[in-house]
């Protein structure tokens, strides 16, 4: 059984008196259309609480101009069945007009990210997450948040803000899930034509390079990027965006992958219209 | 009897043991070297929760450069007795260093008020303000804040953050606690010289003028405004900062007084080194 809250309010009231009766709750926020990545999370937050509070909202303020708003492939009665079985007792689905009504101006940034990565390539997007994770956070009043792996740089992040505005909350990450060929799954994959889907399967071959390169001692980071674009490049129709190879915590780009730990793989590439990301965490 | 806490998570334990016991909880966010405004804040929170906790914090991120940061008064010896004398429970008083560890970087912006009156003349004041309120919300965990009018764009600043980000806290507001002479009751008095003490009272006899005139129907803004200035001018060695008639909600200034309410008569006057505010608010 699986409740649907579509009101502010009406979710803070319940996540209220959930917490009096002393059960410990997690949210995991996401954006829809959830694949296997998503139930993942659930499943994993289950482990951590009494109940999973699943959040459902295409934030629009995390959209640049020109990005793929309009277009992010959208399925709220799928993603509640889904949400259910995975274990899920609450979703909360807000309207974007209840969560930044007229006159709306109150924005969290979290500096110097915004300038790294995802936030160099999408002016404005840590800032639109930052902001709708602290309203979810206040909404839902949760314990623990589980975020994905698969959005290594938004993890950095929400953690950052975490520890900043002092949330009492835990956070929790888990893993990225894959499809079969390695591709990690994504809402964005459903953009893809089916030689794009093929041909993607380039970004974690290119990872895997670099773990591999990585694990037997090469050092210099500019010669295992460009071996890595050079893969993707020649494998795919794909357009490089960046790969970065940084410091696992700050994302500070590295000019060699000594022994510091852990590293932060992560590259972003084009595919026609449609942008994927991927990232490897090597701790060793 | 008053506990002090320093700790952050200390704090967040106490009151979310607090609140699991129903009781209800009241923050009253200062900066400590308390006066009778400050008190009456207190005996007003008391009012309206079991439980009161006084934040006592010279928070450095809403002071500019050159700002009264490092003379701002402090004695919290006394503070903890004028505060528990007022009927306060918990009393949390952090350091800067635990509020802003090494490598901080996240703010809360309210945009727009940021360029208006004492966001317009403290580039980055609300930034600051906004930023530690949410980190006293997250620590404190409070149902309900009080804020005293005196700051009253600070007030307008609060209650958009907590709307916009749907911190499920309700915000009260206590009225401006004056001297017998008029002046409005600021720990920034203590820097007075005793000429600059008796000419502050102006600044409430201007405020008054604006008052009369605008209740006796008097519309022209600009010329209430001129008004004010020249009675300062003319009665004290103060400098006018700015003197504003706004919308009593969106503090949009007004070029004519007319029959919208509620209107925020507000004036910042500096005197030698020292810069006063006060204000009026209108709602006939």
């Amino acid at each position: 059984m699986v409740t649907v809250i579509q009101d502010v309010r009406e979710m803070q009231r319940a996540s209220g008196q959930l917490r009096m009766t002393g059960k410990r709750l997690a949210v995991v926020p996401t954006m829809g259309y959830l694949h296997e990545g998503h139930l993942s999370l659930i499943r994993l937050a289950k482990q951590h609480a009494d109940l999973v509070i699943t959040t459902i909202f295409v934030n629009p303020t995390q959209f640049g101009p020109g990005e793929d708003f309009e277009r992010y492939p959208r399925n709220l009665p799928q993603d509640t069945r889904l949400a259910a079985e995975a274990g899920t007792d609450y979703i909360f689905a807000p309207e974007a007009t209840s969560m930044y009504p007229e006159g709306y101006r109150t924005y969290v940034n979290v500096e110097q990210f915004d300038r790294m990565l995802e936030g160099k390539s999408r002016p404005g997007h840590f800032r639109g997450v930052a902001t709708v994770v602290a309203k979810l956070f206040a909404t839902t009043k949760p314990h623990v948040a589980v975020f994905g792996q698969k959005d290594a740089q938004q993890v950095v992040v929400i953690q950052q803000m975490v520890r900043d505005l002092n949330f009492d909350i835990e956070i929790v990450v888990g893993p990225i899930i894959r499809e079969a060929d390695g591709l990690a799954m994504s809402s964005r994959n459903a953009y893809l034509e089916p030689d794009q889907r093929k041909e993607a399967v380039v970004l974690y071959k290119a990872l895997q390079l670099a773990q591999e390169r990585i694990q037997v001692g090469q050092k210099d980071a500019a010669r295992i990027i460009r071996d890595m674009n050079d893969l993707i490049t020649s494998r795919s129709s794909g357009k490089v965006d960046y790969i970065s190879i940084a410091n696992g915590r700050t994302l500070e780009e590295l000019a060699t992958c000594d022994k510091q730990r852990p590293l932060q793989v992560s590259l972003a590439v084009r595919f026609g219209t449609s942008r994927l990301i991927d990232n490897i965490f090597i701790t060793d």
